[in-house]
C-alpha cells in the first residue's frame, strides 16, 4: 500500500524487536544512516549530538531511552524501581537542558508508570514504559496526520510554495509538522506543489535537511537563499507559504526560525497567503502575545564560520536563534483539531477547549 | 592630514613609480596583501581572478593595464602603435567579458590616444595613456568623495545603519559609492554610526568585504545573516539603510545584489528611511523601468556549496544574481550630483540635464 510505504520512508524512528532505530540526521545530507539504540548511554548521545532533534522526536527518544535504562537496570533483581527511574531520567534530561518536550516526554512516562513502582513487578514497569514510549510516538505520528488532512485544503491546487527552516518529517516522529498537508497530497496520491526551500542561515536547516527530505519524498524542490525569497514572491513563483512555529501566543503571535518574520511581511507585500503549521501542544495560553516571548541569542561563529569555515572578520555578530511574527501576517494557522482564520484569539481558544480527540 | 592618512587607508589600487600597487581583495578577509601589476598579462590576470573587483575599479584597472602593455609593446622601435593598441585592448577586454565598465575604460583611453598614434611618438603616447588612468582613478576618487558629501546630512546624528552586499572602499578605486557618506564623516572626525552587515549570501560579500574594510577603517561593525534584517529593523536598531546600486532606470526602479528587494520592503514596513547611493554613471536612462533590467541566474554551486563544502543534496536552485528594487520604496538617491527625492523620475532627470562638474 502506498500509504504504509509512504509512512514507512518518512520515519525518523523506530521500534524493532528490542531497540530503537533512528536516522542519524548529523549525516545528512551527504548519507542515509540509522543508528541503533540499545542503551540508555546511545539514546543521550543521539539527543545531545543531534542525531535526533525537533520538539516531538526529542520527546519520542527520551521515552524509549528511559525504558532502555530501566531494562538494563531492572535485570538486577535487587534494583528499587523508583530510584533506578530517577535516575535514568535525570541522567536524558541533561542531554539537551533547554529542550522544553525532553523533560515534558520524562514526567508523562514518570506519571505513568508511577503507580506500578511499588508492586516490584519489573515485567510490568517496563511494559508499561515500552507503552508510553510507543504512545507518544503513535500520537506525534497521529497529529502530524491530523494537521496535514486539515491543511490539505489549502495546499490543493497549488503550483509551488515557500517554506524556511525544517518543519517537515525530519522534525517529528513521522509525517512532519507545517509540511504535513504536502504529505498527505502524497500519501493521497495527488499533485504536489513544488517546494522552494529557504536555505535558513546560520545553520542551514532548509539547504541540509528539508531540501533532502522532500527529495526523498519525491517531492520537486528549488532551493534558494534566504535573501532569494523577496524576489520568488514579487515573481508570483509560489501560490503559499508555509512554515512551522516553535512556540505560540494566545493571539497568534508565534515564535519560529530566524527568517520567518521577514518572508511573513515579504509574502503580506505580495498578496502571497502565509500559513503555519502549529501542533496545539506548541500554542502556550499563559502567553498573551508575542512580546512576552524571549528570543535566544547563539554564538558569534555560527555566523562567521560557514561549512567549517572562518569567511568574516572578528566583528560583533548579532545571532538572534527565532524571531516573533505578529499575528497581523497570518492568513491561517494550522492545526491537528483545525484550522484557525483571524479573528486568532477567538478561533485558538476554541480550539484549546475542543477535546484533543483527532 | 586625518585627511590624507584616511584616503591612504582606504584605497584599492594606486601607482607608485613605475607601477601599480592593487589590494588583492582575494586574499580578504584573513589577510590584508598587497600585489603588484607590472605587466599588462598582471593587470589580466588581477581583473580576472577578482583580485580588483567593483565597476569603477575594473575600469581603472584596464585603464593601467593598457599602459603597462603598450609600454612593453612600445619598447620595440618596430612596433606599429595603432595595431598595438588594438592587441592591448582586445586581451584585456577578455578578462571579463561582461564587466560593462572594463569596455568602457578602454575605448576612452584608445579615443583619449588617438590624435597622437601617427606621430610614431612613443613617449607621448605612453603619457597620454597613464595621464587617462589615473584621470580615470582621480575621477572616481572624486566622484565618490562628492557622493559622501551629499550623502552626510542623512546620516548624521544616526546611531546606527544597515547596509547589504559591499558598496564600500573596496568596491571603488577609494571612499566606496554607497558607503562614502559614511567615510565623509569619518574624514571630519565626526561620529559615525555603527553598520549593521547583512552577509550577502551566496558569495558572502557582507561577511567577507563590507565588514573587513568597515573594521578597517575603524568604524563600529555588527554582521547578522541576511534573515536577520527583519528582526533588527523591527526592534529600532537601525535609523537608515543604505545600498549601492549597479543599474537605475529613469524612474528610479533599480537592480542591486540580490536580497536588496528584501531589505527595501522591510525597511518601508518598519518605518526606516532606505537610501540608494548611485554614482550617475550607473543611471541609464535609456531605461524607463526595472522590468527592463535583464537579471542574471548564476551557478547552483554557489548556492548548494559554502566556504568550500557542499551543504546540500543536488536539488534544483535558482540563483539570481541581483533583484529589482521598484522605486516606490526608496527615500532617497543619493549621487555625486546631488540628492533626488520622489517624483525620482522628475529629479533623475534634472540631475542629467547638469553638468557633470563636482
Amino acid at each position: 500500500m502506498a500509504a504504509l510505504s509512504l509512512a514507512h520512508a518518512l520515519r525518523t524512528i523506530a521500534w524493532e524487536d528490542d531497540h530503537v532505530v533512528i536516522l542519524d540526521q548529523t549525516a545528512l545530507p551527504s548519507e542515509r544512516r540509522d543508528v541503533f539504540l540499545r542503551t540508555i548511554e546511545d539514546a543521550f548521545v543521539a539527543i545531545r549530538d543531534l542525531q535526533v532533534r525537533g520538539a516531538p522526536l526529542i520527546g519520542v527518544s527520551a521515552a524509549f531511552g528511559l525504558y532502555l535504562g530501566m531494562r538494563e537496570a531492572l535485570a538486577n533483581q535487587d534494583a528499587d524501581p523508583a530510584r533506578e527511574l530517577a535516575r535514568c531520567s535525570a541522567y536524558l534530561a541533561g542531554a539537551r537542558p533547554t529542550a522544553v518536550n525532553l523533560t515534558w516526554a520524562l514526567q508523562q512516562a514518570m506519571r505513568d508508570v508511577a503507580p506500578l513502582l511499588d508492586s516490584g513487578d519489573s515485567q510490568a514497569i517496563l511494559a508499561r514504559l515500552l507503552r508510553v514510549a510507543q504512545g507518544l510516538l503513535d500520537a506525534d505520528v497521529a497529529t502530524n496526520r491530523a494537521l496535514g488532512l486539515h491543511g490539505l485544503p489549502l495546499l490543493r491546487g497549488t503550483r509551488a510554495i515557500l517554506t524556511h527552516c525544517n518543519a517537515g518529517w525530519l522534525a517529528t516522529a513521522g509525517f512532519g509538522s507545517a509540511l504535513a498537508p504536502l504529505y498527505a497530497l502524497l500519501e493521497r496520491g495527488e499533485e504536489v506543489p513544488r517546494v522552494y526551500v529557504d536555505e535558513t542561515r546560520p545553520i542551514l536547516q532548509g539547504a541540509r535537511l528539508t531540501a533532502w527530505e522532500l527529495e526523498q519524498a519525491g517531492v520537486p524542490v528549488t532551493l534558494i537563499c534566504d535573501n532569494m525569497a523577496a524576489t520568488v514572491l514579487s515573481q508570483g513563483r509560489v501560490d503559499a507559504v508555509l512554515v512551522g512555529c516553535d512556540r505560540m501566543a494566545a493571539n497568534g503571535d508565534f515564535a519560529n526560525k530566524i527568517g520567518t518574520l521577514g518572508v511573513a511581511i515579504l509574502a503580506r507585500e505580495f498578496g502571497v497567503p502565509f500559513y503555519a503549521g502549529v501542533p496545539t501542544s506548541s500554542i502556550d495560553f499563559a502567553l498573551a502575545t508575542g512580546a512576552e516571548i524571549q528570543i535566544e541569542e547563539r554564538a558569534a561563529d555560527e555566523v562567521r564560520r560557514v561549512g567549517g569555515r572562518t569567511v568574516a572578520p572578528e566583528v560583533d555578530v548579532y545571532n538572534p536563534a527565532f524571531d516573533v511574527t505578529p499575528h497581523r501576517y497570518l492568513s491561517a494557522v494550522i492545526t491537528e483539531r483545525g484550522i484557525v482564520t483571524p479573528p486568532f484569539d477567538a478561533g485558538l481558544a476554541r480550539l484549546r477547549d475542543l477535546s484533543g480527540e483527532n
